[in-house]
């Protein structure tokens, strides 16, 4: 890897988190932008043949892109994201890592990506805003909004641009908030993008579900196959062995408290 | 209660069950249709004002009407079932129980109930075929397979139903298939009858998700809460503390093997 001068990569504000992973190293900024463990549990569950193509819509600083060059032989990943400050900081993630040749970050809105993408993605992979535009709590700046809130992309907006990048029979992979099921299946379903298998995120056995993973196929017959719940703490407040398992393939043994569930 | 003649009531093949409940009994036939615990558990999340009116459709023999009279303050319960002999069958279990005067058993179909009965019911209660027509395996006789398949009932005529006979904001309880949830939501919206709150049943902690309860509001607002795993079996198989509290409530202590999840 040839010499990069890392500090003229940071703009005020920000830190480079190392992801203990193959060397891999991100540009967060705490008040703006940071990965949760969403993204680390999203990225455990893909799967994609070597050499295939993923797209990351609303890739926000590009933990997932940067992950999933580690954990797969992806050989062209393509994360796009709208907010031009976030998808600067991920691009020069990618820089600083050496991985121009395999990550390509794009801002703007993914309906408009230009028409060589369609229906070309092996896989699309997304963690997108949680909430409806106007409900739940208002984040305490836009930026932070943009990433939580439906403002620049909602759930009818994924699944068509999902649907419009996907190769036939390609797949989809998404972590989302349980509320959110009755939209998500009607969207998924609206664009042809079948949902196949969904798994529940529990802080603890025992209590409500706080996430849901879910892998989707374009074109796929409907039948759905949940999984046992992914329990995240044991009840002493250790990680479980499962959790322990899927960080250290990610890389993550950092987790602070801001990323607890 | 008038003196009943319990044995004129009885057919070949058939057997009477008790409840253990407020002294209600059941007529049964093993070969046709006998109850199973998705009764038992879908009419433990039943909710209704006292004096008000609950909707059963596809009541089979009758098992979530006659343990509704007994735990709630319904003043009026119908049943519809298409299947003739097993209507026939909840009709002499009503009859020897002496609660004619609060539950009906209808014959037929629903979408052919009377005027009178639309946009009036309190609550609907169904625990549906769960397999789609031709999908799935095939019961060994075509009564059983009615009511496992969805040949004289699919999920949209059911919400198509629950949508005419509900009142507004009139609730909905449901007990399917995990398997089914990209359907069930699908029609539920397109009848603007809204799943507002979701529990999975497993069978013991860990596995994988067997049923789903489910309770829907019609014209109901679109924010779906799930709660925590309903758990049949401790590790050692023996009942779970929750179980055990439903069964006496129900007052069916008495499940044998073929009840088994």
């Amino acid at each position: 890897m040839p010499y990069i001068d890392e500090k003229a990569l940071l703009r005020e504000g920000e830190n480079i988190d190392d992801l203990q992973l193959d060397g891999l190293r991100i540009i967060q900024n705490k008040a703006i932008f940071s990965f949760g463990i969403d993204a680390v549990l999203l990225s455990s569950i893909v799967n994609v043949k070597d050499g295939g193509s993923i797209l990351d819509i609303g890739s926000g600083n590009g933990i997932i892109a940067l992950l999933l060059s580690s954990k797969t032989k992806a050989s062209n990943i393509v994360g796009i994201e709208i907010q031009d400050y976030v998808c600067d900081m991920a691009r020069r993630s990618v820089k600083m890592n050496g991985l121009e040749e395999r990550i390509k970050m794009i801002e703007g809105d993914v309906r408009l990506l230009a028409p060589e993408y369609r229906d070309s993605f092996d896989v699309i992979v997304s963690n997108p805003p949680y909430f409806k535009h106007k409900a739940g709590l208002i984040s305490e700046n836009s930026r932070k909004m943009c990433a939580r809130h439906e403002i620049s992309l909602n759930l009818d907006e994924l699944f068509q641009a999902a649907s419009l990048m996907l190769r036939n029979k390609g797949r989809m992979y998404l972590i989302h908030r349980p509320s959110r099921l009755v939209d998500i299946f009607l969207h998924a379903r609206k664009y042809k993008i079948e949902p196949k298998k969904a798994r529940f995120v529990v802080s603890k056995m025992g209590e409500e579900p706080k996430l849901v993973l879910i892998e989707l196929v374009k074109n796929g017959g409907s039948e759905l196959k949940w999984e046992g719940e992914l329990v995240i703490y044991e009840e002493n407040g250790s990680y479980t062995e499962e959790i322990k398992k899927i960080y250290s393939i990610s890389g993550v043994t950092s987790f602070t408290d801001k990323h607890q569930l």
